[in-house]
């Protein structure tokens, strides 16, 4: 079969006018988990997936699922998805892209007229970005039981308020269980969100699995007293302390790559100019796609801090969060590869740097995702941007990968 | 002349009674500037000079001046003082110890039937902690002509209330005006709040200057960028570059012995987890009592600045503070020195590292100052302790200092 194409000016005009619910002065979009704005732009989604033939169901957390019926519907989906809220000041393409280039597949297969023994389903996930509740991946993550419904629908945001109160309020509490989901297979397309496609010059990342993480937060505890008059061999100085462990961590990741270490929260106490610095919160963030590195990159920071440890101040490190690397399923990663070269678009295997609600569906489904790129590989930010035909690029090679799955007849 | 000593009681008495008002749990005292507790405090302290015979004048910044009459009353007095007011986590001693100490020498004075050709004149300054108004020791700098009364007047608190305001609201708008104020001499005895006496063993400090200081603010800018798919070769961290500047600071304060460096206070943005920081404010306070010295540790930091801008990230240095090291009074220094030799207390010179009214004085007035031992070196803390014993010390040391100055008739 000869490669399909989607249509391009569609799946544009779909993004620029979903772009304008919650849209901001600088061209990017709030549209909060949760919010009227999210009630909005997912009524405006189900509209759409209606018109386009779809059955809308929607679950307990809220999670949409639009169905294209296929030939034998006993079969699973070959699904696709990602979600449609956004970061407090998060650009148009982020999540949005992956449920209208699933949107587009199907009105690309209604256009052209073409059947699938599979269903095909499109999932809008709730509450990817995890700004205004946290933890980020909830809908994919109940699904997958990595987290319960109830604990979830107890979340609060920083007003107090219950997900699942809010839930109710925006008429998304659904009636379908939570549980029992499968896919025969399932694809996110998602902007890559970093560099490595851009300085490759590649229109295509064929997404092969996602980076394992280890999160911390470190305490570190010197002696505050006063800069005018404590001399410097008598300080117990707990910045000087944090600064040592920031530079060691970007020398850990450096040593292994291609692993990433970032420390992007830091919190300093007093906070005060003429008093030296007695206590120093802060995030450590580690990633590596290799779970053995990952685990020597752990071991580096334990010394690294009982070296700091040492020279005075003592450091609490809090290793709350472990997410161990994704390996993505290779008959899906093939059909990705396949429709790339059947398109004749250039393309990588490229690791998700980042969460995407497909590590959390690889739980339990055959999964692979789709990466395009986006300038500047800046995104989480107002000015996020991808052109038209980047979009297309990626969407084009969805509609090919999900047929090769779903059974064209 | 036999050194004499004063009542040590009585002193620890009127230190106590005033530590009640603003007392905390804690055993500290937060008695913050042209509050409700500092007019108590004030009213306290007026009741106590009045009683000892002194003539008690406002002036219109609220200084209050007690004199006790001298032979010569065409004489410059020979003046003493220090603050009332306090941080807002306080002890109850550093600046009330000094008001309190130059009552005791006057009540010691009347005891003892001391008559001086100088009049002896004890000055409460208004606000030298600077925390609820800021700049710190605004009294004195008003009178030393470092600031004009209409510019503080104008200050306001958190709340918006102005100074001015304050300062009549409390009772304390005098009349006396800020300009034509002269001391034969000028001393203030004051808590170290650091550690080198009680490292020494030394029962007082001979203060001969204090330190010279360059406050500078920082802005590093580097690019915001996600912390999971941007490789570490890729970023621009702000934190990184802050991180090497703290390091740099220290490094350089300890190439410039005795000097100090301490980066006090830093705010990362935006402070997100899983967000490189993209730009980082940050103070630097360099001190160093030799000027060519501190001259030095600025065009290091200049250096250190430039090697790390040839990194990546922008540094913009905001130099905008400088305060000369201060010299005090030969004189005066030696009248300190003498009358602790003559008590037979062990001593040391000292340079205040921090700020105090003295320096503010020194501008118009032979100055010096008394330093007495603090618990384990900690001030600007509720635990701030010291002994009766010290306190004393530090007191008999005023008044022989006082009475070498004001001439015995």
């Amino acid at each position: 079969m000869e490669a399909l194409k989607i249509n391009s000016d569609r799946l544009w005009d779909s993004l620029m006018e979903m772009a304008k619910i919650g849209g901001t002065a600088k061209g990017g979009c709030c549209r909060l988990a949760l919010t009227d704005l999210d009630k909005q732009g997912r009524e405006l989604y189900i509209k759409w997936a209606e018109e386009a033939g779809c059955i809308v169901k929607v679950d307990a957390i809220g999670n949409i699922m639009c169905t294209r019926p296929g030939e034998d519907m006993s079969l699973a989906p070959v699904g696709t998805g990602s979600h449609l809220d956004t970061q407090p000041t998060g650009g148009k393409f982020d999540g949005v892209y992956g449920v209208l280039a699933g949107l587009e597949v199907v009105r690309s297969m209604n256009d052209q007229g073409i059947k699938t023994k599979h269903p095909i389903e499109i999932s809008v996930w709730t509450n990817e970005e995890g700004s205004r509740f946290a933890p980020a991946m909830m809908g994919s993550g109940v699904v997958s039981g990595r987290f319960t419904l109830e604990e979830i629908l107890d979340k609060t945001d920083v007003d107090g308020l219950r997900l699942g109160d809010e839930l109710e309020r925006i008429g998304f509490a659904g009636e379908t269980p939570v549980t029992g989901r499968s896919f025969h297979a399932f694809f996110e397309t998602h902007i890559e969100q970093g560099p490595y496609l851009e300085a490759e010059q590649k229109q295509v990342g064929v997404v092969t699995g996602g980076q394992g993480q280890r999160w911390y937060n470190a305490t570190l505890t010197g002696r505050e007293s006063h800069a005018g008059t404590t001399p410097m061999h008598l300080r117990s100085d707990a910045l000087i302390a944090s600064s040592q462990l920031v530079l060691k961590v970007e020398e850990i990741a450096k040593a292994h790559p291609p692993g990433c270490g970032t420390v992007g929260f830091m919190q300093v106490m007093p906070n005060s100019r003429n008093t030296i610095p007695g206590e120093i919160s802060m995030s450590i963030d580690l990633r590596h796609p290799i779970d053995q590195e990952l685990t020597k990159m752990d071991a580096a920071l334990k010394l690294a801090i009982a070296e700091i440890e040492a020279t005075g101040p003592s450091v609490a490190l809090d290793p709350f969060w472990y997410y161990e690397p994704i390996h993505f399923n290779a008959e899906c990663i093939n059909a990705v590869r396949q429709a790339t070269i059947d398109l004749g678009y250039s393309h990588m295997d490229i690791i998700a740097g980042a969460g995407h609600d497909a590590c959390y569906v690889s739980d339990f489904a055959a999964t692979s995702m789709i990466f395009t790129p986006c300038l500047n590989g800046i995104s989480h930010n107002e000015i996020e941007s991808t052109t038209q035909q980047e979009c297309e690029g990626g969407c084009s090679v969805l509609l090919n990968a999900m047929l090769t799955m779903a059974e064209v007849v």
